[in-house]
């Protein structure tokens, strides 16, 4: 956990304006659940390694102490988010009567996990999702896709690269070596590590896990395939052969990948990745993950989870989302000291931030009023209290982002405004 | 703790951009602290009563195994936040090196306290507090009470009432009557009850915490002046008989009402009330409240606590901080009914919303061109799945705040998009 000084603050509200305001043009709203939830419903949501990490909270008053007394475990009841696809679940089972059907939602808000903490994780992190809760059919997948680009292209992020899969292909080829149904997710988990212990490691680590030595040598006949990003969706059609029931998943991927591609920014592009696993255990068809040349990791991702919202409702409910991951945004934004660049807000651009220095406390009633006529303006004013060495507070008004500045003595004429520094 | 809903977090977020739209024309800048502290910094905060209604954090692994063992109780090292003042503290402490001098802070954000719920109380509720660090002199006080009148004024609140006390004259009024000095917390408790249980309530609660008769009854006959709105202050200083270090706390509150009182937006005033006590037992100077006549309590409050980050630092900085009570003003806005009124952001006033109703998946390619272009024009552009009952969904999104739809159709030329409903 760390603090946010003014400067990443200003960057961070600039990110998240500009975010909006695209999600907001597709018609998207803001929601909001609380940090805390019941901490029944957050383990046991197929979080895979992040219900690991909850933060839990303490059980209050006499039932801490009757937990404590019986010793038997049960101390917390509520837990921090660790995720904001959990919560929205909940969410749209309990207000969906008063919610827009389908429901469209934009969140932005921090989720907390017990990590260690290290370069650039943090145990408190903001989220940036979307999801729509309500409709199924191509629309959804789409229309998340092309926001979501277009939201990191608005933040001048370029060269984009969206991977899409679906989790179906990926039970099938499970199914197509023969792992058993059973163990499909501990396949799942070592496929999933490729990026990071490369084809070996994924190998030893199913044999480790015992899996059965045939489909072993099955999936390491079709690695090179899945491993080259130019295999096409048809080709792994050929070599998977698909029962008829299955050859939906093909279908569906084939129709986003032509609808989506014309449509992206200039110079982002959209592939088949039959490597892309997503963590979760909670998906249930498409996933997708976008990825830039400014950051080796994926900076968003996603997919549909159509049985989730039926853990809290009884029936099932298309849902499917897309989360940008706003720290990693943040450091390459942050990088690219886009701080008062690219990103600097129309509302503040042109604006004059000048501290009005005030000689002392007679002076105040000047410069209430010498500021609020420069407020008017349209100026941003901070009264100052002047100090002794006035030559090292401009240096420091300066440092701080001040443009201008003003001396406010009593029975003086209304201040000049003077520029802090020269430009160039 | 509870969800909101999509117009209610566009009434939220309206009301913080007006809000932090003007503390930013006063020169201040946004910053963020975590909201886990650890448990021995919030507690022993002099944060009054709140501090019996933190959320604590369990404990992880080995530590919490080695806590639970050893069953001393210290099962928890971290807490949520009760208020966005102590953290400021330590934040200030921490980072006062890349801070500027003054620190001019905005904060906006949750804080969680477990109380039961009740109406209107929540258990995570937002906090948008004001706070300089740094600097002494009326300059403080001045700014943040001007900058606070003008951001509730700019959400439409008239009749705004600005009460000013000292902490130190409290003091005095407690030394006055001859109430021990060690017992002097127990009488302002009582004392700050005033508005809930009475005059006879406050004398009750006295005697029952068996303060010196003697002192009760001086402290019952100078009720009648404390208790008198228009008892002037220099009225109160000739009763109490200060002596002349003690003249200051007189001075620094005359100073303040003379100068904002000609500042404040139209129909605000500002009045001297002997009787503001504020809860929190870390106020060493000034205290103030905002009250107006569209809601009973005080709508922000605030003070001088000048001993708080001395705690952190080991050298006392001054300090001085406003709190809106973000959730009452919401509760305000929302029963004036501005959800679409008066606090329309001029960003969204004008633009029409548009649901383009998408015909089926071979018609989505020319859905997605026709909302491209609409979304160039500045309209918000939602695809939504055409259902059979075209009717009802027409009229669903007429709820939901759509002022226009269209209908797109495969090999038919663009949508046309009509209004979903006759003006008035």
């Amino acid at each position: 956990m760390r603090d946010v000084l003014p400067d990443e603050v200003e960057l961070r509200d600039t990110a998240t304006h500009a975010i909006v305001g695209v999600y907001r043009s597709h018609g998207f709203r803001r929601i909001e659940t609380p940090a805390l939830e019941s901490l029944r419903l957050l383990v046991g949501s197929e979080g895979g390694e992040n219900e690991k990490l909850i933060f839990k909270v303490l059980k209050r008053g006499d039932e801490l102490q009757s937990a404590v007394a019986r010793g038997d475990g049960e101390l917390a009841d509520l837990g921090l988010r660790f995720d904001l696809t959990v919560p929205l679940a909940r969410y749209y089972a309990e207000n969906q009567a008063r919610l827009p059907d389908p429901l469209k939602a934009i969140q932005i808000g921090p989720v907390w996990r017990a990590e260690r903490p290290q370069r650039g994780r943090y145990r408190q992190f903001t989220q940036c999702d979307i999801d729509v809760v309500g409709v199924g059919g191509l629309v959804t997948e789409v229309e998340l896709i092309l926001a979501t680009c277009e939201a990191l292209a608005r933040l001048g992020l370029t060269g984009l690269t969206v991977r899409l899969s679906d989790r179906r292909v990926l039970t099938l080829i499970a199914r197509h070596c023969g792992f058993a149904a059973d163990r499909q997710s501990s396949f799942f988990i070592a496929f999933d590590k490729l990026d990071k212990i490369g084809r070996e490691g994924v190998l030893a680590e199913l044999r480790a896990a015992g899996h059965d030595p045939d489909a072993l040598t099955r999936f390491e006949r079709l690695l090179p395939a899945l491993l080259d990003q130019e295999t096409s969706l048809a080709s792994l059609e050929r070599a998977l052969t698909p029962r008829a029931e299955d050859l939906v998943a093909f279908e569906s991927l084939a129709a986003i990948l032509a609808v989506v591609a014309p449509e992206l920014p200039t110079g982002a592009r959209v592939v088949f990745d039959a490597a892309l696993v997503r963590g979760m255990g909670y998906y249930t068809g498409t996933v997708f993950e976008i990825g830039s040349p400014a950051f080796p990791a994926s900076i968003a991702g996603g997919g549909r989870y159509d049985k989730m919202v039926g853990r809290f409702l009884g029936r099932d409910v298309p849902a499917c989302g897309f989360s940008i991951g706003f720290e990693r945004l943040i450091a390459i934004l942050g990088e690219r000291g886009d701080r008062r660049g690219v990103l600097a807000r129309p509302a503040t651009e042109g604006v004059r931030r000048i501290a009005l220095l005030v000689n002392d406390d007679t002076a105040l009633p000047r410069a209430l009023q010498a500021a609020r006529a420069l407020r008017e303006q349209g100026d941003l004013v901070s009264l100052e209290v002047r100090r002794k060495n006035t030559r090292k507070q401009l240096d420091d008004l300066t440092a701080h982002g001040f443009s201008d500045y003003g001396v406010v003595e009593a029975g003086k004429s209304a201040a000049t405004v003077k520029p802090l520094r020269q430009p160039g």
